[in-house]
């Protein structure tokens, strides 16, 4: 199939640029050094390239994530890097024999744990992004506890998400080292081997974890691509169609709106193009830098601001090489 | 079932509230006067409450949602009240035995009309919003050649979509009937019985469609209810668990985020709290008012600012009566 022949608004990957990524990231953080986040394109057909590229275990924020990935045959060493208080699915998939790992960080979530029959956590700490994790503090207590009830701990994860789009790369490697001085600490408390945490935004800037829980390095989005020394390349964009042309208010509409990209990080963006604003299932766009305007029928791909609620707004994903349709894959973990 | 059984996130509906809007509408815009439009909920159980009050024509904005209403039965009148390009499904339903309508504002969107099999059209009119619609001069023409091309042309649609947020209610009167002049002007030229056109927004500023397209009314937002003279009640919240507290630092994690919310109108709102912001599964807030923190297993019922795209991230709806689950609708609209 040719790409002009995809029903549009259709979520399209580049395939090269995504192998690029990939490759990139296997580089700098390989094998078991990275844990792949599957909430940015939740999809286990790009969690299986990203397993055959070495990186066997994962990172998940839903139990619906947990359970696709161990169907999907990819659940050697799941992590759910997220608190749950009913945790009777998840025990249902350690019965179904994959390995998962839970993130605690109260009492009773962790009493959910035993309950649920999930057998083995980390003390999910908190490093300064105000979200779920325990005081640093209270990490040892935590962990003395969770061994009481019969639980493996793992180790330690702490996610330093507020610091992913420090504009400054100095910046942002010196509070992050400071955030994982925290993590550190509490590890020593904790014991256990696993160290986890990071993300796409900090790839270089942290030091210290034995697991990246990056995501977005695959696809990316406008708003990681802004940052310097972020190098992955643009692999997704949302392919549309415009159908309405205001030649003489200089205006175009294309057909993919509110309901095909994630908002929270602002507008798509178009090149060549000034995008004005997004309604339910168009964005309208004016032409800019010398560009003409399309016409009617003409196609378009547009690069959403934030990748993760783009993809869980869509059903499938195709993967394309140049103007071919060359696989696609349905975007299996959407939901809770 | 009681609602503290559902799986979190989970989309909510009152039915007390719900049943009191569509009162309230039916009210005012009885029988065929009303033209639901189905993109605000993307349920077809939802839809069939609204037939039921009489309403048997329904707007539509993209292919799916035509197809499912006329597989679920509410096929009697269906407008798409949006362009598309290839319309070979839309002539599938229409084969099927539904009525299909749909809008057309040039050339090419009427040539794929024919070609599609698609035979009633109504010419869409741009009034003011920069978006889809022809030039009001332009209408005549258009509906000429329509009808020279062996299609129906039904009436005329215009969209005032840029006053639905006016906050005076005077000043969103005297520019929707400035907006619904130019829709006058152009049905003068155009013909037909229909003149489509209307929302929540202008469900009392607008005297002058044969059908309003009002959508939002029947579930609301927070973004509609800051407007003063639009009565309808909050039907739709998301139900969340709080999964971690930070008593030290006075906050709350719940696990529903960017993928339970459409967030292109804000942040989504809680009572009693101050919400601080959402990442992909959480919205963390704090207490205000003299009201306490929940405690980790609490339920949280969040405000959408905007129902369309909230309804869009979700699989199914709940109704409840009360702490009563008492029925539930998949949101089967979803997609393209």
């Amino acid at each position: 199939m040719r790409i002009d022949e995809l029903p549009t608004p259709a979520l399209v990957v580049d395939r090269e640029v995504l192998e690029r990524n990939l490759a990139t990231m296997a580089r700098a953080w390989p094998g078991r050094r990275l844990r792949p986040h599957v909430k940015a394109h939740k999809t286990s057909g790009l969690a299986r390239l990203q397993a055959d590229r070495g990186h066997r275990g994962f990172t998940c924020a839903t139990v619906r994530e947990v359970e696709v990935m161990a169907a999907a045959g990819l659940g050697e060493d799941l992590l759910l890097a997220n608190e749950v208080l009913d945790m009777r699915r998840l025990g249902a998939v350690v019965e179904s024999g994959a390995r998962v790992t839970v993130a605690v960080d109260s009492d009773a979530v962790l009493a959910a744990a035993v309950a649920g029959g999930v057998r083995e956590v980390l003390v999910d700490v908190n490093v300064g992004l105000p979200r779920c994790g325990c005081d640093p503090a209270d990490a040892g207590r935590l962990a003395d506890a969770a061994r009481a009830a019969g639980l493996e701990v793992r180790g330690v994860m702490g996610y330093e998400g507020h610091l992913m789009m420090v504009a400054d790369p100095v910046e942002r490697a010196e509070r992050t080292a400071g955030a994982m001085a925290l993590l550190q600490k509490a590890h020593a408390d904790v014991g256990g081997d696993v160290v986890s945490g990071g993300g796409t935004g900090t790839w270089r800037a942290n030091t210290v974890v034995t697991e990246l829980q990056a995501g977005s390095y695959a696809l990316m989005d406008s708003a990681y691509a802004a940052q310097d020394d972020v190098p992955f390349g643009q692999a997704l964009t949302v392919l549309a169609t415009v159908v309405s042309v205001n030649r003489s208010q200089g205006y175009a509409v294309a057909d993919a709106g509110l309901k095909a990209f994630g908002m929270d990080h602002g507008n798509p963006t178009l090149p060549g193009a000034a995008v004005w604003y997004c309604s339910d299932e168009h964005t309208v766009f004016s032409a800019k830098d010398g560009a003409a305007l399309p016409a009617v029928g003409d196609r378009v791909r547009l690069v959403p601001a934030h990748v993760d609620p783009t993809c869980a707004l869509h059903e499938r994903m195709w993967v394309v090489d140049g103007d071919d349709v060359v696989d696609s894959w349905p975007v299996d973990m959407r939901g809770w």
